[in-house]
């Protein structure tokens, strides 16, 4: 059974489908991520689906801490999801009349804050609801409901218009998890039918002691072997003020010599450290990299770039 | 006249009228993060207030990309308010009858999920709002709206009960923004107040090469001059695919020998820098340390712990 963040026909779930194929495998929506990590946990779900990571909104902090926090739960594989939305009315209302007699635009609020221009440009109001799946099940004769592909087919909508988002290009990334002491047998057929593709590996170090240098003297020891990190984030710790956890996202395989050796080294130096995952890279590119609005640092200055416009970037 | 982000009665709101005090200025809320720029940037506004950061959810990345994709506009000042939610109810409701007669709780999706605890004892159904504050304003007689303090006051509202949030202690940094011109003027009666105090100061490095080792070279700088990174995080870069631009908040301000000596040297190296705020460290402890929900990276392993705990931690 897989066990995922509800409730049906979230994107989470098309994650699931997705991640399921054509297996036969039962699919259960959970109400929250600590119900999903306990369902694997416990042995009553084999894997959990969370999303981790919006190329929008950057980490899921609730999904990443929940992964940091578990000592029984770890990822073993990752899928990939453009986040594109869908519009939806009520059967035969699309017919011929077009929009006419549509007066409410209805999702969760993060759906109808990305589809801003079509309830603009068609006159709607926009009314919330608890999710987009929600939206789409109680959609009224009179709304327009906003979700993924998925709802038109779980609710038997029609397809007024699809990819209404105002942005193209969002992605978010899905992890599949599984009980720890399970992990290395998931891996098997991944590792049989991927010897030669890329793996990536998330990693959170608790350094020995904190304060300046600690990243650098962590960060050197993966430059010194070669290892990319292709992502770092930090997470408080409670316990120890001041103290951080860093979360690593690192190009390789835990079991790979360079990676054994970086951890060797980490080790050796002190630090607490753990896997949270690893998995081949997903089909369709480097995670979520090249595919987000523009993060140009529009301002930013270059030595060259003389007195003035240094002394304004860098306001010293 | 200060911008924020809207609607009246959120948490920003409330963090603007911490921020102005007792001064008599105009304060207008706006629809969007890129309208509350776009407002400080024409001049339209002197002052704009989002939040930036909380303790649950970690980066509010629109504005942390607007920050960084922002030439005209940077932040001068924060605040850090503590999240705690009261429950209203229409006046007169309270008195005498407890919460007979309440059927719905309202409130914003994320706040209803915050308050799950007193939905669930008092047996009500969750009614999701477009936000606590038009929860609050739309109250009916058979609900209760979760919101912050301000909103009780702004619409005349009567509380059932205060700070009824799941997990105390949640809290929210929020930014001031004004134009990169100005941040001088702003930043002197700060200065003047504030010559013995702790200032952080918001830093954009887009590194002039990608790759193993480039996070160590950037780190090691700081290092080597003890500058301390209170936080770092990564967002990729549109225009050049698999490059980054890392946003550290260290301790220091811009003018400070040590950090001045610090962006030298980065710009020696090529990179390009900006910075993207500085503000002396708000009143009320080390920004969000120490104050958050547990993050003890359970099921981390030492050197000392042995061959198969390691091996069991490291899934190597």
């Amino acid at each position: 059974m897989i066990a995922y963040l509800g409730p049906e026909g979230t994107f989470t779930h098309e994650a699931v489908r997705r991640w399921a194929g054509d297996a036969d495998v039962a699919q259960q929506p959970l109400a929250t991520v600590r119900e999903v990590h306990d369902a694997v946990a416990s042995g009553a779900a084999d894997r959990g689906v969370v999303a981790i990571e919006s190329s929008v909104e950057g980490y899921v902090v609730p999904s990443l801490d929940a992964l940091v926090g578990s000592p029984d739960v770890v990822a073993v594989d990752e899928v990939v999801l453009d986040i594109s939305f869908d519009a939806f009315v009520r059967p035969g209302r699309a017919a011929g009349s077009g929009t006419a007699g549509l007066r409410e635009a209805t999702a969760h609020p993060h759906g109808l804050a990305q589809c801003t221009r079509f309830v603009t440009e068609h006159g709607l109001l926009p009314v919330p609801a608890s999710s987009n799946a929600a939206a789409c099940r109680d959609l009224a004769d009179h709304q327009v409901a906003f979700g993924p592909r998925l709802c038109g087919e779980l609710y038997g909508l029609e397809t007024l218009a699809t990819g209404v988002e105002d942005f193209a290009g969002a992605r978010t990334r899905f992890v599949v998890l599984c009980r720890r002491d399970d992990a290395t047998a998931a891996w098997a057929p991944l590792r049989a039918g991927h010897e030669t593709e890329a793996w990536r590996t998330m990693l959170a170090v608790t350094p020995v002691v904190t304060g300046p240098g600690v990243l650098a003297r962590v960060t050197a020891e993966f430059a010194e072997r070669g290892v990319n990190m292709s992502s770092l984030v930090e997470r408080p710790l409670k316990v120890r003020e001041g103290q951080y956890v860093f979360v690593v996202t690192l190009d390789g395989a835990p079991w790979e010599p360079q990676v054994r050796d970086l951890f060797t080294a980490l080790l050796g130096a002190g630090d607490s450290l753990k896997v949270l995952g690893a998995f081949p890279v997903a089909p369709g590119g480097p995670g979520l990299d090249g595919v987000l609005p523009d993060h140009v640092p529009t301002g930013s200055v270059l030595r060259q770039d003389g007195d003035a416009a240094v002394a304004r970037g860098l306001l010293w």
